[in-house]
């Protein structure tokens, strides 16, 4: 084991296939930062973060500038203490969370570059394949039922489709792509959008038309835990808290007030140490586990991809972010990831 | 990465140093069990198990019989795939803690063996040395107080005073303690011995001589949870939840009910992942942490010590099992754990 010798950090745009339009606004490209970390033994580990602002809060440039801050606090430290270093960058930058995500993956992949093993041995388990559903954003009815075509033409069988505005117009574009798509998996996330009794219309609706849904994902704002809960009680559908859960901290809180049914986890909001942590509470509480991700190339997506193989109790899994660029650090497609050590495997060379 | 070749279980009996009273019952030797776990590659990997029944449930001969029978689930397997293995082991086998403890940990010996990499790193950090205080049984108070006197020389900062009988005897062992070792820190282990009742009264004695103490640990009987969560309201000093805490979902169950400040996690009750499982919920609960143990060997207590390195959010360490052994499957003496990889770094051969 060695010590971290530097640090370097930069923006890493990358431009999407198109538009992504969620509740919350509209992404024109992935503005995501890149961290690269030299061990003094010469081994590089990689590592990403993509903030989207309305929800981690950090711009592009503030999550650059808080993972260059990190440097002072980890460089000269020994790599293989890396949950102390983690522990120590959250309690420097609280928050933070795109940021932290990107440095805490390199000092991780570095280690495991070290050690020669694969991430997902760290968490429990060898590499594998991992499938990924496929989001649909918001689109006019046609247009989200023409990628529900494709999708299916390219294996998914499971799709998410992006929610909560309009509750009428939902229920049409839910079912338009449920028309197309009768054999595939649907997942509805509104992204904070609606009240509890819109999330109730909601579901009502879909039920009268005979459509399923695997779980609604955060119908109600993030720090509204009360009506998560509330939603939960008064809708049939599983309801998973995503926005609501960054840290441990909130994994608790939920399991405490019984809020929702499902958490999903993501590295962009906690990081791969935290995520385990929440995936330990999910399990010993009996909530379910999702995990998915922001707009991350394969440096991000493969980390997610090398902890679900690693834990192996996520039921839903949603990382496509990769999938939704115009062009990858690496040369995949479908809602197969193949991936394999060490570290996280992937080498972002342009 | 390679499979399992081979499980062989045996006996490990280790005599005391002298009998160990506490309030469940006196143990005149360790009846302990010995996992020795072969890969295909080679390499051999060990756990320990340390039944005692009243507190495990299990005897050493039904520990074994479990162990050995794990075999046909594991042998042929994936070493790499070491949380599968455990997840399964646990549905397989519920409740037999021991056994479980000892197969669990000589898959993960086995595979950081495989790795080269010590026990410790797969759990956040490098090998260090690990303090540990020292346990004083149910003695007669000029006894216990010879006891304490011979700890500090030998350089114990931390004492841990076995009670939970008659509470005027009790609160007179801790005083002589008290008398003759004025710079120990001071823990008290009722092992579900009293009521709410009797604990505070303790407690107030105690206070009234000015005597302070670091935790009560598990006043109550295991079960009584609500026993628990009173006590700890009218106590002041921190209650620490030990027999009511043997997997990650009573850890919950503590947490949502309130019941204890501490938890005293155990590898002998849960097992190493299970026991970081705990600690996550520990630590996002804002409850403090401690480790412990029951009678075991170097095998057992320094894979112990290797989690303590590794997770670093253990406020007490209770890891004195070998101390009280006559001879120990290593030399060693004094609070201090030396511990190394790869592994958990103890091979014992008698």
């Amino acid at each position: 084991m060695s010590e971290i010798a530097s640090v370097s950090i930069r923006p890493f745009d990358l431009p999407l296939k198109e538009p992504f339009e969620i509740s919350l606004g509209t992404q024109h490209e992935a503005s995501n930062l890149l961290v690269t970390l030299e061990t003094e033994s010469g081994v590089t580990g990689y590592g990403e973060g993509s903030p989207i602002p309305p929800v981690t809060g950090e711009t592009q440039a503030a999550a650059i500038e808080t993972a260059r801050a990190t440097a002072d606090l980890i460089e000269g430290r020994e790599v293989g203490n890396y949950r102390e270093l983690v522990d120590e960058l959250r309690s420097a930058f609280p928050g933070m969370a795109s940021a932290l995500f990107a440095v805490e993956t390199a000092i991780l992949d570095a280690y495991c570059r070290e050690r020669e093993l694969p991430l997902s041995e760290l968490f429990g388990g060898t590499p594998g394949r991992v499938e990924t559903d496929l989001t649909i954003p918001i689109l006019e009815s046609e247009v989200a039922a023409d990628r529900a075509v494709c999708a299916a033409e390219a294996g998914y069988e499971q799709l998410k489709i992006k929610t909560g505005g309009d509750v009428t117009t939902d229920v049409e574009r839910v079912a338009a792509v449920a028309d197309v798509a009768p054999d595939a998996a649907l997942k509805v996330d509104a992204n904070q959008g609606w009240s509890p009794k819109e999330t109730a219309r909601f579901a009502e609706e879909l039920r009268t038309r005979g459509i399923d849904l695997d779980l609604i994902e955060q119908p109600v704002p993030a720090s509204d835990i009360a009506g998560l809960a509330a939603t939960r009680d008064i809708v049939d559908v599983p309801i998973a808290a995503d926005e609501s859960v960054f840290t441990p901290q909130d994994a608790i809180r939920v399991v405490r007030e019984e809020a929702a049914d499902i958490i999903n986890a993501k590295l962009g909001k906690s990081g791969p140490l935290a995520v385990a942590d929440i995936a330990a509470i999910a399990e010993s509480s009996h909530l379910d586990l999702m995990i998915g991700c922001m707009l991350e190339s394969a440096v991000g997506i493969h980390t997610s991809a090398h902890i679900v193989a690693g834990i192996g109790a996520f039921s839903h899994v949603d990382l496509d972010g990769n999938r939704l660029l115009a062009e990858d650090v690496i040369d995949a497609s479908g809602p197969i990831h193949r991936i394999s050590g060490p570290g996280h495997g992937v080498i972002p060379i342009e």
